[in-house]
């Protein structure tokens, strides 16, 4: 099972990236793009990503803003398999 | 202005499909599908269909599951325009 990490190391891990929110469950950001096409493309490059992973972030598109919200189920918190897809994803916003 | 239509104008004229949740702001459906990759596809059907009808609708994808959300903002609750969308999207499920 993957070790859960604590909002501390959460927090060093992501700290290079602004905007994500972290909570003892899960974390999640809202991306801005210029229209709705724009969110569908990144929601494409997402859903790439999180096919080579093999680990899947809920993904909400309201027009031009896309929430992810990351966590692992399996384990009931946050672990590296969600902070390494949120980098990843921090590549191709 | 887009006239908003009451909630048995909008269940009379969905009728023909189950699942749609009806509110006076807006209308509702979860649709499911084999796996992640599943819902991305649907999602991008649903996209294009957004695009031509230049209307879009709030979209959440939780892995096997895309809830779709319509209402017309600018008219404060359900339209034509919703119903028709809805019913394309009926159409590519």
């Amino acid at each position: 099972m993957d070790e859960i990490l604590n909002n501390e190391q959460i927090r060093e891990q992501l700290s290079q990236f602004s905007g994500w929110k972290v909570s003892d469950k899960k974390i999640e950001k809202e991306f801005s793009f210029e229209d709705f096409r724009g969110s569908v493309d990144f929601v494409n490059r997402v859903a790439n990503l999180a096919e080579s992973a093999n680990h899947h972030p809920e993904i909400e598109i309201d027009y031009d803003k896309v929430e992810i919200e990351l966590s692992t189920h399996s384990a009931g918190g946050v672990t590296q398999k969600d902070i390494d897809l949120a980098t990843e994803i921090e590549g191709v916003k």
